[in-house]
C-alpha cells in the first residue's frame, strides 16, 4: 500500500476528512486503511506491557516514549508492505503544541520507518479552525486558542512538514478543508497518491 | 572546485543569470563549470541504459528514480572534486511544485552526496515572474499560474532550502534577480562563494 | 542535566536574559551551568592546538571548523551528563547572516551530539533589536542593519531551528524577550525546562 500522512492541527476537521476518505474508498473499492498514529502507539505500549491505558502514557520517561514512537511507525509500514495494492492513510500531526514548544509529529528516527509517498497539510482559516474548536465542547484544546496561534501553528507545521519530507524525498501538500464539505479535501487527498 | 547550488522557481531567470555567472567567470579567468542537474540526470540514465529519451524518465519507478538522483549527484561531486581549482554551480530547485505538492529537489540523499557550500535561492517579485512566464510561451508552466502560488512557493522552497542546509552545513543565500540586469545577480553568486 | 539550546540574533538580548537564568536558578538552589558555544569552540580550539586566539578562529579551512564544532558540541554534551540533575544552557544561534548566506549554527552533526531537550528562540520586535544594536556600539553588528533583515532573519532562524529540531525530537520554543523585564523570558525558559 502506498503511505499518505494527514496532518493538521485540532479543529481543523481531520478526523471527519478521513472518513470521508474512507467512504470514497469503500466505494471506489478501493483497498484501504486509516491509522491514527496516537492509537497505534498506545496500543504498541499496551502490547508492549508498558502501561494498562492512556493516561499512563504522558508519565513514560520520553527515552521510552521515543522507543515507542519507532515500533509504531515500524508497524505501520509493515502493514503497508503486507497490505498489497492500495492506499494507507495515517492519521496525525506535523507539530504539537505544548507547554514546551512546537515538538516534531514526524521527526527523523519517524518518517525514515514510515518513508511517505505524501505529506498532507490540512490547513483551513484560523476563524474557522477556532469557531470549530469553541463548538466541539467535547475536547479540551486550549492551547490553541487565539488566531495568532493557530497562525503560527499552521507555519511550524509547514516548516516541520517539509523538513520530514527532505529527509525522505516525500511530497508536502497543502490541502484547504473548506467550510461545509468534507469530500472536497478527501477527494484532494486521494488524488494526490493516485 | 566549490560547489554552489543555484535555485529558483521556473520563470525567475535562472538560465540567463547562470549564462552570465559563466560569462564573467570566463572573463575573468576563472575555472568553471554549470551542470543542469535534470539533464546530468537523463544523461546518468541514458548511461545506465534505463532509458532513451527524456519522456521515459517520468515513467520510471519512484525508487529508480531516487537511484538515478543519487548516481548524478555522486557524478557532479565527483566531477568537482577532479575538476581542480575554481566553482561549479549546479541548475536545479529546492522544490518542485506537483499535483502531489511540493516536490524537495535536495532531499537527504541529495544533498549529502553534492555537499554544497552555498543553497542559493534565486527570487523576484511574483508579479515579475509572472509577467515572464507569459512572455515564454515555449515552456507550458502552468503549476505556477498565479501571485499567491508563486509567493507560496517561493516560501516553500525557503524551508526546504535551510532543512537541505542544516543536513551538512552549507549556508543559504537570497539573491534577487531585478528585472533586466541579470548580471547584478550574477555578480552576487560569485561573491558568495569566494 | 537537561539540555536547552538558547538562541537568538544580535541585539536580542540573550546574555542578558541567561544572566538572569542563571540568577533565578542560583535562587532555587537548582544545579546550572550555561555554556556559550562560540567560547566554548574557541576553548577547544586552543586545547587542541589549532589557534592561539579568537582571531585565527576565521582563519580554519571549513573542515576544520566543522570538525571543532564536533568536539565542541561532544564536550558540552559530556558535561551535562557527568553533571548530574539539573539544566544546563547552550548559549548559540540558530543561524548566523554571513555574507555567503545563512549559516545554520545547528547543523545535523552539532544538534545530533547535543540532543537538546528544548530549542528556545528569542525574539523581540524588529524595531526593538535595531535600537538596543544601535545603543550597544561596543559591537559591529553591521549584517543586522534594517528591519526588513531582522524580520527576514528571525524567520530563517525558525525554519532552521524546526529543521534541527526535526533531526532529534526536540521542541522549538518561541520566547518574546519583551523591552525593560527579561526575568519575563528566563522564567518562562526554566518553566519549559521543567
Amino acid at each position: 500500500m502506498k503511505i499518505g500522512i494527514v496532518t493538521g492541527i485540532p479543529g481543523v476537521g481531520k478526523t471527519t476528512v478521513l472518513s470521508k476518505v474512507k467512504e470514497i474508498l469503500e466505494e471506489k473499492k478501493i483497498n484501504n486503511r486509516i491509522v491514527n498514529y496516537g492509537d497505534y502507539m498506545l496500543m504498541t505500549a499496551m502490547k508492549l506491557g508498558y502501561v494498562n491505558n492512556r493516561d499512563e502514557m504522558r508519565k513514560l520517561p520520553v527515552e521510552k516514549q521515543k522507543q515507542l514512537q519507532i515500533e509504531a511507525a515500524k508497524g505501520i509500514a509493515n502493514e503497508a508492505k503486507e497490505g498489497g495494492d492500495g492506499l494507507l492513510f495515517i492519521d496525525t500531526h506535523a507539530v504539537i503544541r505544548t507547554p514546551s514548544g512546537y515538538l516534531p509529529g514526524l521527526p527523523k528516527y519517524v518518517i525514515e520507518e514510515i518513508n511517505p509517498r505524501v505529506i498532507f497539510l490540512l490547513e483551513a482559516d484560523p476563524k474557522v479552525i477556532l469557531d470549530r474548536q469553541r463548538r466541539d465542547t467535547s475536547r479540551s484544546r486550549t492551547d490553541y486558542s487565539d488566531e495568532k496561534i493557530i497562525f503560527e501553528t499552521i507555519n511550524f507545521a509547514r516548516y516541520a512538514a517539509m523538513a520530514s519530507a527532505v529527509l525522505v524525498g516525500a511530497t508536502v501538500k497543502i490541502i484547504i478543508n473548506v467550510e461545509g464539505d468534507p469530500s472536497v479535501a478527501a477527494n484532494e487527498i486521494i488524488n494526490s497518491m493516485l
